[in-house]
């Protein structure tokens, strides 16, 4: 068995990545297609058959070789059928069979996870986690996304809704709307979309002083990433706003620590591209605000995998899932 | 082995509870007997050993009768060795060896874990989780304390300090001091300790006018009982107080959920029998801060086995130790 290929799928709204990995988790083949979002996405579990298929072709191997395909997908899932309950980036609903939609098409065993949990497990596996069974990621991109690890295994919860670090309450009176219907959410603050945010309302209450506002006069917007930029340079309005987002992701994060001590808290996404001009004043809040026995014991670093912790999960999902059947 | 008896003990700082069980978690025998912390509780395991033998004898069985001991004691635990990092109220310090003594006290197998856990684990097995596998558990007594289960099993965290929801920091800016060294935490809210300040603080703004206020002129004090007893009879300075119990309390479990979405939340210690007066507005807030799918999944119960969770969940370790080692 440990001759076989794994293969790992990433679902998104814009791409499916594609991988085979050989058992150990290093990358033979890699690629992606375009999502194929007409059609209510009733097309893209042919399309991924179709992929698969094209590509074993092209290398002259057989499907004999393939242990499983691992598959991530933008939504809850439900774990005991394979089935996404809700994916609205590809028009998925009333918890569509995923998993027995693509055992059907490639005559493979799929194994289905949620994408963020996927992307723990790959750092878990191969990246940040180190092998570390106990820990959570959090991603910081558009919107504020996690998944959480405990004793090995991903917490998946009543109805597949765990990890939802994005939808924290931490501002209980008068926050920002989200998308989710909530207020205050830490997605409405630590996104890249919270930090564009943000940086307006400084703009607006700060004047027309220093780099950030230059941009702004000049381009009529501003990006979280000249936020960072800006504020490495000093701008008072970037670091007012750095500020305010560590204050809150520090309290986010240590609250999560304060229930569960994980080994490792790992962040991800776009906005952890910023480096240590966001992270260095993240962990003084996350020590701030941690139970001292907590403090010194959970650590936070940087997601190392990046795009490729996704497809990497994917793979570890079956994997995991095939040996256990087999023992 | 199923005919075989488990033997559950919760160590206190004041008092020892011991009980015997069948396989399947049914009290066959219960008493208590006190905690000797002299001499740095190094009495301890071998009262425990004495108390033990003594029942045997006076049942007239013998202890090949007996599956092992699962204890649960008051301090983050070693898991590979069943050591005590620290346990404050017993002056057990520099990882106290406590599994080792006890297995070499009563030539039994032990099994060890933190006290909240253990009454995490008997409130699955036996109480309001009815075997629900994702459950979080919290103590609301002098202190706030919690015990959390995913997938099935205790989550300890990287030094054994998981669970620690007394400290999840709540009011992050101006909190009241906690014993932990921080400030703010949920432990300085929720606790009997805390609702006595809270309604001290209430009481000097207040003026002299309810039933609280009676209360406190005439002796001087009040108790958290005192709050809830003129609530519920509608007195303005206790329902404002709880009010503050509710919005925190409500947030912390609602950002609980958000992370880990368990079946059920199991709320216990002195606190809970407040009963209604305290817990319908702690789940309306905690609706009000949960994501949307998290609320319509993750239930708020009322603990059920009062102060036998603690020995009911220390057998379950036990069993589950044993079983586990023979397959």
């Amino acid at each position: 068995m440990a001759e076989k290929w794994l293969i790992g799928v990433d679902l998104g709204g814009t791409t499916i990545k594609i991988a085979f990995f050989n058992f150990y988790g290093e990358v033979l083949h890699k690629w992606e297609i375009p999502t194929d979002v007409s059609n209510e996405g009733k097309n893209i579990t042919t399309d991924i058959a179709k992929a698969i298929d094209g590509k074993l072709d092209e290398l002259g191997r057989t499907k004999s070789n393939i242990l499983g395909i691992g598959i991530g997908a933008p939504g809850p899932v439900n774990l005991n059928t394979g089935g996404i309950y809700e994916a609205v980036n590809l028009g998925w609903k009333n918890e569509y069979p995923l998993q027995d939609l693509l055992e059907v098409e490639t005559s493979l065993p799929v194994a289905v996870d949620n994408d963020a949990n996927c992307a723990a497990l790959g750092e878990m596996w191969k990246g940040a986690g180190n092998g570390a069974k106990d820990i959570v990621c959090v991603t910081l991109g558009t919107g504020v996304g996690g998944g959480v690890i405990t004793n090995g295994e991903i917490v998946h919860g009543k109805s597949g809704a765990a990890g939802e670090i994005g939808h924290i309450t931490s501002i209980a009176e008068d926050g920002a709307p989200c998308n989710c219907g909530k207020t205050g959410c830490l997605e409405t603050i630590a996104s890249a979309t919270g930090i564009v945010r943000l940086a307006l309302e400084e703009l607006k209450i700060g004047g027309q002083k220093g780099q950030l506002s230059t941009i702004y006069q000049q381009a009529g917007q501003v990006t979280a990433k000249d936020v960072f930029d800006t504020a490495r340079e000093g701008d008072e309005i970037a670091l007012k706003v750095i500020e305010t987002v560590a204050f809150h992701l520090g309290l986010g994060l240590a609250n999560i620590a304060n229930l569960l001590n994980p080994e490792k808290i790992v962040i991800g996404g776009g906005v952890s591209k910023a480096g240590s001009v966001l992270l260095d004043p993240v962990k003084e809040r996350f020590l701030q605000f941690s139970f001292p026995r907590v403090a010194q014991s959970t650590d936070i670093a940087l997601a190392t995998l990046g795009n490729d912790a996704g497809v990497i999960g994917a793979a570890w999902i079956v994997k995991n899932k095939v040996v256990k059947s087999e023992t």
